[in-house]
This record gives structure tokens, sequence and C-alpha cells, in this order.
């Protein structure tokens, strides 16, 4: 079944979506759909298609929902296009919440007036991961931040991942935390955060944590981190 | 520091390397690098470079060693060039051992006389995401076998990711499961076994395994149980 997030509580679906269904999926009538708005999931009949335009109706509400329990953010160092690209496919399939994105010292990628066109770029890759793994939630991508931004955030559990000999595992920290609902992670960039940066984050109530002996490529650590929190969930 | 896999015990180092220290890193007479054959991580003081040769010794064996201490390998299924590279490069980093390419009924790519030129460059990519997250050994790349010889290999814990209605969760399965030396994990195509290739499996000592609610791309699924494997094992 194919899953599509509509515009508005209408269930209007964007073009994008509807040339989707007419042209690559080549539906036809009576075929069914899932349209999702608001995180509801609804099944829908293709009532009529043209080349130009397609009407279904509202067959059943439907009782599904594949979210983690957990709201997870992972913030992540503005790195290039094609990193990001890849980090928002595969945590989405993976079930975060949303992502943040921050400027920060060894940012080697500067922001430019492209900002906002990437951004947009960035939101349709999540809604697309988000259809294909059966999300009822897309993503949110906020960005492109300033490092201080991440210093007043008040989710329940705070991490900052560190490069420096911290003796708190990940798995210590996510073992012995369940009273949380909204978990963020800072992921640091190529070459880690600056000791200043991490110390503002110390300060301001985030818990320094290591990923093991390896050392993760700036675009495999919030792969492995959504990978770790879905597993311990279980989920 | 630099890490590089030599070719033989006389810690030769390929044509490629070479280019790499010298054009790539511009390295310069008394730089240090690391140099690992036969697992065995040596640091080596260049003494004299050139613009075609670099000339090197050993000044000390280094006692480091970031292998994870259960030997992973995930069989996958041979699926687009694109996808299997980024399985390759991602479960490398993340510490697999080893991997097997296995054709099935519903592996929608088909094997040509290309492949083994294919086979040496997924051993090429294997080779420098090891040597990129100090690995001290490069992952096996088997291939391209048939689905058969998956039910001979005698591996401690035999797993297959399922996408039926089993109750058994990876989690479940890892947590009690300690006594193991070599663990395999198959990952099923896009659309999964079919009901036959999964019953082979299982009449020949694999256990059926879910990764959880969310469905998985192929090429997520190594990605998060490697990722499992390596935080269950805190290491």
């Amino acid at each position: 079944m194919q899953r599509y997030f509509a515009k508005d509580d209408k269930l209007s679906l964007s073009e994008l979506d509807k040339h989707h269904i007419i042209n690559v999926m080549r539906m036809k009538k009576n075929d069914k759909i899932e349209i999702v708005y608001d995180e509801i999931v609804y099944l829908c009949n293709i009532n009529s298609i043209s080349k130009k335009d397609v009407s279904y109706e509202i067959i059943e509400k439907l009782d599904t929902n594949s979210e983690l329990s957990k709201k997870v953010t992972i913030a992540v160092p503005l790195v290039s296009e094609k990193k990001l690209d890849f980090i928002f496919q595969k945590c989405t399939e993976l079930g975060i919440h949303d992502f943040i994105i921050y400027k920060c010292e060894r940012s080697k990628v500067r922001v430019n007036e492209k900002e906002n066109r990437k951004i947009e770029r960035w939101n349709l890759i999540a809604k697309e991961a988000a259809e294909q793994s059966f999300r009822n939630h897309i993503p949110n991508i906020y960005g492109i931040k300033d490092f201080d931004y991440l210093s007043n955030l008040d989710h329940d559990l705070k991490l900052v991942s560190s490069t420096k000999k911290v003796k708190k595992s990940i798995k210590n920290v996510l073992q012995n935390s369940t009273n949380y609902d909204r978990i963020i992670i800072v992921v640091g960039p190529e070459g880690g955060l600056t000791d200043s940066e991490e110390n503002e984050l110390l300060c301001s109530g985030y818990e320094a944590v290591t990923f093991g002996s390896a050392i993760l490529r700036c675009e495999t650590a919030p792969m492995f981190i959504m990978s770790a929190i879905k597993y311990e969930l279980g989920e």
C-alpha cells in the first residue's frame, strides 16, 4: 500500500504526490492508498483518475502507529549537503522525531543565500523517507541554528557525543534512563566540538557520552545512535 | 595519524596508498604513519620520500585493537551496486568482520561478467573504510554465492531477519546469547525472502528474528543490526 502525507485537513495532496499516483504508480479507479494527516492514517479509495488529477474518498481511519514511544531529536553540524541528505533519509527510516542543523567552530561548510532552498529539499527527503517507511510523522528539520540555540533547549534527556575520555557509554545512559519522553543528542563535526563548545553544553544540562571505541564518521554517528535507541526501546 | 593496510609481511604498500601518502597527504621525511599487517599495527617513520616512492621503517609495534569481541558476518542479497557500496562502507565503520553477497529469488539484479571487477571495487571500499575508522581488520567480501551456500555455514549464532510475525526480537536474542564468537545475520531483499528460502534457513539452524515494527530498506537493515550489536556489546 502506498502512503502519502496530506497538506491539510481536507487530505489534499501535493502536485508531486498526484504525479506519483498518476504517472509513477499508474494507479486505477478503486485502487487504495493511505493518506496521513496530523499523524492519523486514513485508508482511501481512488474514485476517479485522469492524466491530470485524482480524486479519492476516505474509507476508514486506520488504527496504525509505528512511531517510537520516545521523541528523539538529533542535532547535527552543518556538513556537506550530500552527508546531510543521507543522515535525514536514514534517521527518518529509523524513527527520528526531528533534526536540528547547527553551526559550530569546526563546520567546514558556510551558510549561503541558498539556505532556505536546501531546507525545503531536506524536508522533501524526510517526507519521502517517512512515506516509504510507513511513518505517521514527518520529522521536522530546524536550521540552520547558531550553536547557542542548543543550550536553551529543554528536552528531558540531553546528551552530547564526546570524543574525550568520558566514562559513561550511551548504553549505560539509555539503560538507566526510562523516565523521559524527549531526548536530544548532539553529534559533533569531524574533529569534534571544541572544548569551549562542549563545556557550554555541559553547563546547560547536557551529559557527555561515548559511542564506543571506534571512530564513526559524522554521517554514521546519527544512524548509530538512532539504531541504538530503537534497539534499546525494542520497538 | 594516517593508517594503511600492507600487502605483505614486509609491510609493502600498494601504489594507491603510496600515491595517497605522496600526493594527497603530501607527507614529509620523519612524518609518522601506521601500517597494519595481519591485524597488528606498526608505527612507522618515513625515512625518505620522492615524487614516485616512499620508504619507511618500523619504530614500534602498537598495542592497539579496536575490533569487536564478536565476529559478525552479514549476508546481504545481490542488490544494486550503489546500495552495496553503502552497506560495505558503513558496516565496516561499525565493526563488521565479513560480508556474504547471495543470490535469491527476489534479487532484482542479475550477475554478469563484470562480477569479479565489482568484488575488487568493493574490497577497496572496505579497505578504505577500515583505514579511516582505524580497524585492525579489513572485512572480507565473499560472493556472489548461491542461496544454498548460507545453509552450510557453521557460525555459533545464526539469525535470519524475518518479515513474518515472529515473536523473537533481535534484542531478545542478543541479550540471551553471550556464549558465541561468530554470528551471522541474513538480511532479506526488498519484499523479503520467499517462504521456501526462509524455511531452508530455519531447517539448517537459523533462528528468525524481527528488527522491530518499522520497515527498513534493504541497505538500512545491515547498518541497524551492526549498530545494535556494537551497542549491545558496549564496545
